[in-house]
């Protein structure tokens, strides 16, 4: 038998035979467990492209041939077949990355997290080749059934359609989910085609070997075989990507490495685009995984790999998803008009409760921002007040929805978006810094961040109160900010703190609350007063604030978004047209895409902490007394 | 027979016979065509509209029945049957808007004209409809064959799929364009559905009646009629659709008055998602529409009805868009690598002439600019410089394409965007004025606003050599603007007046130039000195602008765009870092919907005139000076 650390890239995959693939398949199944236990990680989605993934590299020349995978979570099993073994650091600071990296391999293409990318890439590197002369080359996208749910995908299709003359493989991961079991017409469909007889008999016979930890003689490779194992029909077109023009093979059983190399061999010497249809397993060879129903482990937190257990990190505190959570079953509970949205993110966001109490009012539309955006815009207008539950990247994907469709239209909708600011360690593509900016744009939009539970649960109340035009609430990932309780009120505003004379007005946005304390109170120590208020609705920007920004030498913004277009550049503008001369000094995220680390090492990276930020107050002060005494008239 | 201005509403249609539709449906043609030729407007989408939209009114009884157009310039017809017959001043201030407008009308919906967005208003109307007890209503969406390309639909068509109970007719009007012929997978198979031996008859018949102008007993209503007619297989589920679980009538000829009530009867009845594929022509009934092969008269400005030809405005000089044609022709004679990538906008992006001569080397993707933007990015890292020329207002579509897809990965991406600014008469949806606030966002991306031809041919040559990252230039509507030299270059930068003290210094973003030399002028005249600056890359901020902003009093930024986030934001964020104490004052498009009107008018109305920055700019010295006075010591 071979072992995994002897695997140093495809090549050395492609010289093992049946009983040594078999033998790997299990040590990488092993390895994962293991490993991605210790760190986190994505777990399920990459136990189940084991085979899939080595066939893919047995059939292709990676990097001649270009693999691009959508949602590149499900990588894990090709880094470790390229080379990159030591998985201690996954997703911590100079670790692994926890999707592909260019900066790691050249067998990397696609970073980006956002799903349904994959076959648009494809199409332009295929296009790429035709047009430079390497056209020998083969593009293949890995796509999960999942992200099929966006348009993108369907634009992709269309177009990959009519390039008949160009290599390129869509390998459909069908595994029935996405985070979530996948939704909608499409997913009837590959029902449909899952139950072919063809795929039946596959799926028993590699469930049985399988179950028998693998036998040489079955895996032994040829066209004949493998046919004989009732996959004789694979290249039988299918309805749906046959009406498109696409040549379909399938369904295969993505666990029988055999069958997968005989498809995908087929789908290599048609030529031109073909769709490989694979049916996997989220979290296969695992028990723990296979047993959990919510996600089959889609990303897992420190576990124990015996039981599957999360690890206590010690801090068990609520987190803002679950106050959310709690707060609109009891608005629901009030309100029938009140309906939830997600895009394939029901548990993550926070709407699961809902769903459970009113399954007819909470809707999963898959991966597709666009229309979650633009169908709550419908709903509004037919009297409804639906609550788009989203990640705040994600928004991103719904831009022109949110101002088209909801904001032109006056439309009552409230977007809630959740892991607003920097996350960390799942890379560039996850950090939440572009919403305010973003959204910040479109007319009549209101922009709320809670700094606490109390005030996530009374801002929400206040979003859906809002009918005529879009309303927004942004929170962190992970648990809940510290109660902070306000010391005076001002149009809304809540004053937190005040120490001193007006020195310095602290403008803290959400849960960035708590580094303005820190920051007022470093300051307070060397004898700077500052008020800090936390304007609870940070956009547009509240009309007392210029009135109690006069009164202050210097007002300092601190946000968790980007600073270009932020909140800082707001509350500059609106002092600047009403001809306040107090300066603004904005905190925020430079833009700029942000490799992945712990939240708190990108804080510190990026200077978004109370040390920082108190130190460039202070030297805004003792800049401002050098001046003052270069004023002095010399006598 | 029946006069169109009897018609006040569907219930007067309701009470027509065969003969008397048919004669007012030869009305509406007339009427159109002479009073588009007098106003311009979109005029071949709608003479293919006449008989489908009479039937949609006849069979659903709008309000109670929603009707949701899809890119709502096909609305025409639909308003002369809702009351709205003066046309005198189309698209102009105080007249009716090109599109639905819920101000206008109770039978208007969707007002926004970006395109594919009906599928998820009908779904979000239809759930809205179902929870609030009022199931009985249907909800009708009218879409192009076009916008099916664009991934939102697949999006709703997916969700639409699953809501079985829910009363929703798609009305696909098939005339095989959108602007441009509709291309990919789906077309095709459109196509194949067109040539269903059903069909071909229907459309025989259909063809006769009208040549013979309609004969009535032809026209007689009824069932029995209808099967004879060759439609009795209209209720044939066919594959594309009815694979994702949404049952299908068609095609039918929708130029057929009779057989468009016959199939939107049936799919009325039927209940649940139903899909009415009916045939059209754009352009119907005015020969020199059909005659024209670009785009059968899809938007035209004034012409003369009897020929169809522009009636010349006087203003003859070379468009935008024409110098763009012409240059990267050139760049594409010189540089194989060099392609051209179009959203169903060929001929108005000026990607025509490149097309005719290197066939392989333009894409037109459909209309999906999340596709054109991630495989242009595919395109770029495979060795080619993608060139992706779009309306600026539809940039809005793909920003996490280009943030995510070509930025995060440094691709070399061009970004050409045409119809920049305010737009004017096409009303809020296509005012050009989110692009410089929204790509200012992506890290990395460099944007270039010609001032004109000259700088146009330049600024293209520099973007399309930048192999590492996103570039865009942007530019207006229309005339190109008159040619202004620079009397002075600095890094890059082109100063093209100065006239006395350094007292403010204008920076102008592209054409805007004009504008500026016009406030210069108006303030040499008053004592005030000026410099006039066109960055010609305006973001990010030249590193130079400091400094000549530091030798001045005042900063005036003059863009084309909207004020939030705009060019403006960015000077004054870069300033306030160096701490550079230079005042600056920008004059953009404030951060609201704006209604039709000429691009004057408009501009006029938000202060955007040379007049106006000039008053505000005296009025900030006699501020100054005011204050100067104040701070002179009291002896």
């Amino acid at each position: 038998m071979v072992a995994l650390t002897d695997i140093h890239g495809p090549d050395d995959l492609r010289l093992l035979d049946a009983a040594q693939l078999s033998d790997l398949a299990q040590q990488i199944r092993e390895f994962l467990v293991r490993e991605v236990s210790r760190t986190g990680g994505h777990l399920g989605p990459n136990l189940g492209v084991v085979e899939l993934t080595m066939a893919v590299h047995r059939v292709f020349q990676s990097p001649h041939d270009q693999i691009v995978f959508d949602t590149g979570h499900q990588c894990y099993v090709h880094k470790l077949l390229t080379g990159r073994q030591d998985f201690t650091a996954l997703k911590q600071q100079g670790g692994l990355s926890g999707y592909p990296s260019r900066a790691e391999s050249e067998h990397d293409i696609v970073e980006s997290s956002h799903a349904s990318s994959s076959l648009s890439w494809a199409d332009g590197l295929a296009k790429a080749n035709q047009l430079t002369g390497r056209g020998d080359r083969h593009v293949v996208a890995v796509v999960g059934d999942g992200a099929l749910t966006g348009g993108m995908t369907w634009e992709a299709i269309n177009n990959i359609a009519v390039g008949q003359e160009r290599n390129l493989v869509i390998v459909v991961n069908d595994n029935e989910r996405s985070y979530a079991p996948t939704i909608g017409g499409l997913s009837e469909r590959l029902a449909t085609l899952r139950t072919l007889n063809s795929y039946e008999k596959a799926l028993d016979l590699g469930k049985s070997v399988l179950q028998r930890g693998g036998t040489p003689g079955r895996l032994a490779y040829g066209t004949l075989h493998g046919m004989k194992k009732g996959i004789k029909d694979i290249v039988a077109p299918q309805g749906l990507f046959e009406d498109l023009g696409i040549k379909y093979v399938g369904p295969v059983d993505g666990h029988d490495l055999e069958a997968m190399e005989f498809a995908l061999g087929r789908a290599k010497s048609f030529g031109g685009p073909v769709i490989v249809h694979a049916i996997t397993e989220k979290g296969r060879g695992y028990a723990p995984a296979r047993n959990d129903q919510a996600d089959q482990f889609h990303a897992i937190g420190v576990i124990d790999p015996e039981t599957g257990k999360a690890v206590s990190s010690g801090s068990g505190g609520q987190k803002w998803t679950s106050v959310f959570a709690e707060e609109i079953v009891r608005i629901a509970d009030e309100r029938p008009d009140v309906v939830g949205i997600t895009a394939a993110m029901l548990i993550p966001v926070g709407l699961h409760r809902f769903a459970e109490r009113y399954p007819d009012r909470v809707f999963d539309v898959g991966i597709a921002e666009q229309h979650a955006v633009t169908s709550a815009a419908g709903m509004a207008h037919g009297g409804l007040h639906p609550v788009v539950a989203v990640y705040a990247t994600f928004i991103n994907r719904a831009f022109d929805q949110v101002l088209m469709d909801v904001a032109l239209h006056r439309e009552g909708v409230t977007f809630v978006l959740d892991r607003a600011g920097v996350t960390g360690d799942d890379g560039a593509s996850h950090n939440g810094m572009w919403d305010l900016s973003l959204l910040g744009l479109v007319p009549g939009i209101r922009i709320a961040a809670p700094r606490d539970a109390v005030r996530l649960r009374e801002l929400l109340r206040e979003a859906v109160a809002v009918e005529d035009g879009p309303t927004v609430l942004r929170f962190q990932k992970g648990q809940v900010a510290a109660e902070v309780p306000a010391v005076e009120q001002v149009n809304g505003m809540d004053v937190v703190h005040r120490e001193g004379s007006e020195d310095v007005l602290v403008v803290a946005v959400g849960s960035m609350t708590g580094l303005g304390l820190a920051v007022a109170e470093g300051l307070n120590q060397q004898g700077i007063g500052v008020t800090v208020v936390d304007p609870r609705w940070v956009l547009p920007v509240n009309e007392a604030l210029p009135e109690l920004a006069a009164r202050h030498q210097l007002v300092v913004v601190v946000e968790d978004g980007g600073v270009a277009g932020g909140v800082a550049t707001h509350v500059a503008a609106t002092l600047s047209a009403l001809r306040v001369p107090t300066a603004v000094r904005g905190f925020g995220i430079p833009q700029q895409f942000l490799d992945h680390a712990s939240r708190a090492q990108v804080l510190e990276q990026i200077g978004l902490t109370a040390q920082e930020v108190s130190r460039e107050v202070v030297e805004h002060f003792s800049r401002q007394a050098e001046f003052a005494l270069e004023d002095v008239p010399r006598a």
